[in-house]
């Protein structure tokens, strides 16, 4: 089933956007997936404000917070078994061609189940991250090549695509950041290598004195990961450890899973961190 | 006034794509634009093709090529005014999250006036086109970054925003293919630095021995330009010259003068060379 808020209103599945919208012909719009953990928007202030934070970053004018807010929670009391919340903040209706309208955005936010996590396969892609793009760091709906390395990653067995920066620095996955281990602890790249700054991972990072191991910032060299351990996080996934390698299967890492659930028992005693 | 055909019909500007399409949420979808030039599209079968090579290096169905040259027809002939249309081809409808569904695409045609050509005044953007990306080459609707180079150029008082790769060459303009002087003739950077096959590049390279001047590939480093002639090709403009680089005013060049005048003879000559 899927719930949709558009416009101010709650709307069946079948909403419709006008086709003048910015995000459908020019990918002129940032988002944000929350997942959903006792009936609540999991970490809502830190995704508003990455929200915003995307919308700045590609100077679209900021969504309205509270409309934001609204629109969750009225999604969530018209079906309270969604698990996936995805908020969309498009440039909205602009005149034909590469140059904007005035606006104003338009604000769509889709629920659905969430999906089932399974063990994480990864895979490394032969492109590149462009940690000099104006888009390094937003969560921008001119997601194609996310797509594309997500589906070229299940051509290949794998369920995740893993992306160098152009200096051969592994930057993140296709959808999830990723951890590495690293002597005692875990390292998530830094975020010059174009990389998301991820909610999980930011508070991995801002956890990391409570956890059972360090997560701290630190680069690794995209042809140096074979025999560590992997794990990805993101928002659904939280934190996932890695289970092969470019068809290699990895043994599993106590520090990793330790991680894992710590962070999953921290989620649930506090929905706003 | 905008004229519309959608899903096999022609439609009224007001027309309208369901929010479960994959081009609005993930940008995963590609475009042509077309220039009409005495009451037909110009260079249809370029256009046609290279929609058609663009879907396929995504891995998305490649639309129909008598569909799309019928919704051109059937926009034309709704509203012979039309000066410029835009093709678009999205993955259609697809689940919550970034696997893509089973398509059918969506067809999407909108025509509307053609903007008025004037001068061209380039800046030279912070940013790098990425010619590792899995959408070098490919003229996709993820096209927000383009949308914000375009947009910080308007900033610095110029009309459009030259980019290097990542290697520093000069790659292209944010929405048009660059000419550059070189001893006797012009270059156009190389498919290499990550640029759009251009349509316009394309017919200037195929065209090179009948021109004034030759038009060859080849590369520049972007630091490099100052004082050179400069010009932009793509559909809209045709061949324009570049009157300012980073707003200092840049001498005229016969050069590009006598290829833009023998491109626009040619042009109106053969509508579908």
């Amino acid at each position: 089933m899927t719930t949709v808020w558009l416009d101010g209103t709650h709307v069946d599945g079948r909403a419709t956007i006008p086709v003048s919208d910015h995000a459908l012909t020019l990918g002129d719009g940032v988002f944000e997936t929350l997942v959903v953990v006792r009936d609540r928007p999991f970490a809502v202030t830190r995704h508003v404000a990455r929200l915003r934070a995307s919308a700045t970053a590609v100077g679209l004018p900021a969504p309205d917070e509270d409309a934001v807010r609204g629109a969750l929670d009225a999604v969530l009391r018209a079906d309270p078994a969604v698990g996936r919340l995805r908020v969309t903040w498009t440039a909205g209706d602009g005149p034909a061609g590469p140059v904007r309208g005035d606006g104003p955005g338009r604000l769509l936010v889709v629920g659905t189940p969430a999906p089932v996590p399974g063990p994480v396969r990864v895979w490394r892609a032969p492109w590149v991250r462009n940690e000099r793009s104006p888009l390094a760091g937003v969560k921008s709906t001119s997601y194609q090549e996310n797509v594309v390395a997500l589906a070229a990653a299940r051509r290949h067995g794998a369920d995740e695509a893993l992306l160098a920066d152009t200096t051969g620095r592994l930057s993140e996955a296709a959808t999830s950041n990723a951890l590495v281990s690293d002597g005692a602890g875990l390292l998530t790249p830094t975020l010059a290598t174009g990389c998301l700054p991820g909610v999980t991972r930011a508070l991995l990072l801002a956890w990391s004195d409570a956890l059972p191991v360090p997560v701290r910032e630190g680069d690794v060299a995209f042809d140096d990961l074979d025999g560590r351990a992997l794990a990805l996080t993101s928002s659904l996934r939280g934190v996932a450890p890695v289970v092969a390698l470019d068809g290699t299967t990895l043994a599993a890492d106590d520090r990793v899973g330790q991680v894992a659930a710590a962070f999953a028992a921290r989620r649930d005693d506090d929905l706003d961190p």
